[in-house]
């Protein structure tokens, strides 16, 4: 990210959680979104289509799960055979994993339809499916929802906004963005995404899908290497509770009716320019998800500097991010430096204590309270320091600034904190 | 383990967290406890002293973490130098941690002033440390503390139980234990053993401490081998929050008080049964320790079999043990199977997905209900089957048995549910 963070990027809304009144969507895409009764309030969205007018390339990253979904075994199948695909179905209220062979066949046979009322050739599409885990797919609703969906395709501002409706289950807003990048040398491009997530709320309840789509003109490979680098910085960097679950799924489709220059070395500027562009908005997409975290009320934005490589930069982020004593911490308002150090210090990371600084910001008004420097506690002792701690963790947005000092790599955590509601929700009481 | 599992040899007492009455404890150990003013309950008891007759072989674990206390750092240091010790000093109140070069100094003067008190040769003793983080020790508290040690040491049960009561923090009730191990061979042995923790309740609290003393004649090359085995199934196989602190210790003395023959061979039978009764022992401590996790209701005893190696089955059982889904689940008594598959599939083990065997058990009734079977929801939709389930969450002793249906290796946690009080202690509005 050539030294910039992700977050200067965000869009200029009211907040954040705001759904976006209008947007610029990517050429060449038609979107829909249906009721087909799959979910347990019967009339709401529940299934959405997203279909390029030309065979797009496509980058996607499947759970690691070893219990995974059908449609991402089905997905990962048909991503071995072609780099393109030309339509993207998704439905809420069924996970359809831990469903067995019924389950792949029941996805077959759900794509199967889509290309056939789409007139689109066999097996370039891919499935995303969200909710209850252990239930085959209720085929007839499928089929149903599949006709509506193919007959109302359209590229308009509202239809986008109801696909980021139709993919929600827990999810407390519809997390949808889009964004135009100018670029002179290729050209300009558009991107538009929507995401659901995170977290299990109900028992069974399956957890983070995303979906991007790009009119710029793409190679394989270029996308492939873009989506990689992007997810780690993006819906590989947050964490809501650290459990993954069985169907967590980005796809990235880049279709080109933008008409702009092939990007096909990833060695060229225009090439680290997309590649950045999309892991900033990969990066706005998943901070969305970590705002709609399960009983958040802060959103902790978790920096590590001057490390030796971003890996050892990631593995301490990771490891104060998912700290439950941090996150209790930044939910009672807390400056306990002595948790955040100690997260740090078991990260396994080979660190040098007394080269440790720790800080703790509001990103809004830069206010800033050095905690922990050169490996000793610092500003916490006087009063004037303390006051200031407790500003800063009285907004929404913290910034949880570490250095390592070891070398100039960087990176970024995205999570929240563990409140009361978070028990609340997850406890499910049956 | 030889098949065994540890918690069959839980001693007879009407709950695990009541205080034994008597004991029956190891030969040639002296012990004491004082009030040197040094928590914020300022007539508690807050330093303990244990004293062996004889150097006693000491097998030690301190914690991993780089922020490692100044106690812990100067004990690497002296074993280092020597397999033997004399006396273990303790305190509660004040961790020793980010003290830097003065909180060295200040351990090594107190471990100078109990040699001298108790006329033993220099460097022949240790210090643990527990409580606040980023403070020294207040060196004339602790050498008053010393000189009562010192005078008042004694091996009668009530002075055992006070050296439990003393190293205490945030700990809501005081965990020892004492057992006789007969064996014709070698002849009996005794074990003692007192522990705190887990969990950094107050701001800048460090975490867990146990001491294990026999009288049993090993050498120093067996023991720190038994010492390595039993760890991995015993403290390092409980998880309260997943955090890790400064200040961990675990530190055995075995000082052949009981004049029994030497176990000197890692390849004996009387080894393995003195590895295995260690194990069991400090298994019963670590057990203490879970159940007097922060806002506990539930301890959760999970037990996955069938594992190719110790290693992936201690894999897989330490992701269930984490999983905050999960332990929210357990409070929640609700028999979320979603969730613990989720935590196995994730857990980076190798797995096959149609293997996997996931049961529900009380230890006490035996009632079991088998929720995964060979990969698919099996016990999960008949009303009887959900009757169980519900009398087995509504337990306090539950047990999660995970079969991967790959192997015949076998590993256990212990952990305990999420619960709202989690929360309330942790967040510590200031």
């Amino acid at each position: 990210m050539r030294g910039r963070f992700l977050s200067t990027l965000r869009p200029q809304l009211p907040h954040p959680k705001q759904l976006p009144t209008s947007g610029t969507y990517p050429l060449g895409f038609r979107v829909a979104s249906a009721n087909a009764g799959l979910k347990k309030k019967a009339d709401a969205l529940d299934m959405a289509l997203v279909v390029s007018d030309t065979p797009a390339a496509v980058g996607a990253v499947f759970t690691r799960n070893a219990f995974a979904a059908a449609p991402v075994t089905v997905a990962r199948r048909r991503l071995q055979e072609t780099p393109y695909v030309r339509a993207v179905l998704v439905n809420a209220g069924c996970a359809n994993a831990c469903t067995g062979d019924r389950g792949i066949a029941d996805a077959e046979a759900a794509l199967a339809s889509t290309e056939a009322a789409l007139s689109i050739p066999a097996r370039s599409s891919l499935m995303l499916s969200t909710g209850v885990i252990g239930v085959p797919l209720k085929m007839d609703k499928i089929n149903s929802g599949i006709d509506a969906l193919s007959s109302s395709l359209d590229s308009s501002h509202s239809s986008w906004a109801n696909v980021a409706h139709a993919i929600m289950t827990t999810d407390t807003f519809a997390k949808l963005r889009s964004a135009e990048f100018k670029n002179t040398r290729v050209g300009s491009y558009r991107f538009a995404g929507w995401a659901k997530g995170a977290g299990m709320i109900h028992p069974n309840m399956a957890t983070m899908l995303a979906g991007i789509f790009t009119d710029a003109a793409v190679s394989s490979k270029c996308l492939n290497a873009a989506v990689s680098f992007a997810v780690e910085r993006s819906f590989n960097a947050i964490s809501v509770d650290g459990d993954t679950s069985t169907n967590d799924s980005l796809i990235v489709l880049a279709n080109g009716a933008a008409k702009t220059k092939m990007i096909d070395d990833v060695n060229s500027d225009d090439f680290i320019e997309f590649r950045d562009n999309l892991t900033s908005f990969a990066a706005e997409l998943a901070s969305l998800v970590v705002r709609d975290g399960e009983g958040a009320t802060k959103f902790l934005d978790i920096q590590v500097e001057n490390a030796r490589t971003f890996e050892e930069a990631k593995a301490v982020a990771v490891s104060i991010a998912k700290s439950p004593l941090v996150k209790t911490a930044m939910f009672g308002q807390d400056a306990n430096w002595g948790r955040i150090v100690c997260a740090v210090g078991y990260s396994g990371v080979d660190i040098d204590p007394t080269k440790v600084n720790l800080r703790m910001e509001t990103p809004q008004t830069k206010e800033a309270v050095h905690l922990f420097k050169d490996g000793a506690p610092f500003q916490v002792f006087d009063q004037n320091d303390k006051d200031r701690a407790k500003r800063i963790l009285a907004g929404e947005d913290i910034v949880i600034r570490v250095d390592l000092g070891l070398g100039s790599a960087k990176a970024q955590m995205y999570t929240c904190d563990l409140s009361f509601d978070y028990v609340k929700i997850n406890i499910d009481y049956t």
